[in-house]
């Protein structure tokens, strides 16, 4: 750790290490049989400075969903801003959901898989974070429903709630399946056409 | 039980009743912190009849995905083979996956949550006939574009992919959210027009 960084970015860095080491061991041992010891050992920090950080195991897992949900809405919103055609917008979401988990496999399989651990666990922590991500992508279809350029019978919210699922299946099989990352890019551009051609306007602009 | 009944079909109902409390159970308390002789309670049987039928919860919870999974493609091939319209046959697919969820929301809880308790359970057992369902809606597809209906350039089983994680992803909300049924069927109607007019070919047949 550099001498010159202050207090609190070196306590931000070792929180952040304690994060990335709770990824890859959810990933290898799933959460229910990971211990916060092996994290520790991992992160390279005594067992008790994550308690300094994190109430608890269930504190990490929730941790990381919600740093990373909003990075990448953070990160979605400003690219999405510099675009004006909402199917362009639309088509930048599903590569920036997609290159995401393509670039970080551990992230992956913790985000399709390990969160899913108790429907308590979704609806007390991970539902107003993934409420957030959901009203970005409903911001963009009513956008284009406004502008006459998607099918104005489609909910703004079901049609999130099918793109993220999609994106979801896609990630859950190529996680299960080991493909390389080619094969998600891939994916995700035919995944991006059938949603995106699912609520174009008949007779609206290309 | 009826004294009628023979020896195989008792032992059938016993083996169902279990299936039954299991579902109920994981879908109350999630799958680690569900227990066996709670599971037997809720089926009223005895303890050890439970490892009469399953090895241990781990075989429970494949059961029910084995079991429900293959009476859903029996269920969706046999309505699938009566309808000639390949449009017509995603919408039913569509239908009858979301029907299932709505008319047992305790089974939706445990194929949406509890399932993804980790990456070896997946991979290992619900990997083959998940396979096999999407090998359905692949297939289907495939008919599809060779009738010039649908746009070749689709990957039929990205678009499967795409198919069945838009609907686990408007389950998974329904779950979280505790909407009633009809607004699962509304969803599932939407989900239908999005996916369809995402994959017919420009041009094709209405």
């Amino acid at each position: 750790m550099a001498k010159a960084t202050g207090e609190r970015t070196r306590s931000n860095d070792k929180r952040e290490r304690i994060l990335q080491a709770s990824v890859k061991v959810f990933a290898r041992k799933g959460f229910y049989l990971s211990r916060v010891a092996e994290i520790a050992k991992t992160a390279g920090v005594a067992d008790g400075t994550i308690y300094l950080y994190f109430k608890n195991k269930d504190h990490l897992l929730i941790s990381i969903f919600e740093d990373r949900i909003d990075e990448m809405c953070d990160a979605v919103e400003a690219q999405v801003a510099g675009l004006t055609d909402p199917a362009e917008k639309l088509r930048r979401i599903i590569d920036m959901q997609l290159g995401l988990v393509a670039e970080h496999r551990d992230l992956a399989e913790v985000l399709t898989i390990n969160l899913r651990q108790s429907t308590r666990f979704l609806k007390q922590f991970a539902a107003p974070k993934f409420n957030r991500y959901l009203d970005t992508i409903a911001a963009v279809v009513q956008e284009g429903q406004e502008k006459g350029l998607f099918r104005k019978e489609i909910s703004p919210r079901v049609f999130a709630c099918s793109l993220f699922g999609a994106l979801d299946g896609l990630t859950l099989t190529w996680v299960i399946g080991r493909g390389d990352a080619g094969r998600l890019e891939k994916a995700a551009a035919a995944a991006a056409t059938i949603l995106i051609e699912g609520i174009r306007a008949r007779g609206g602009a290309r």
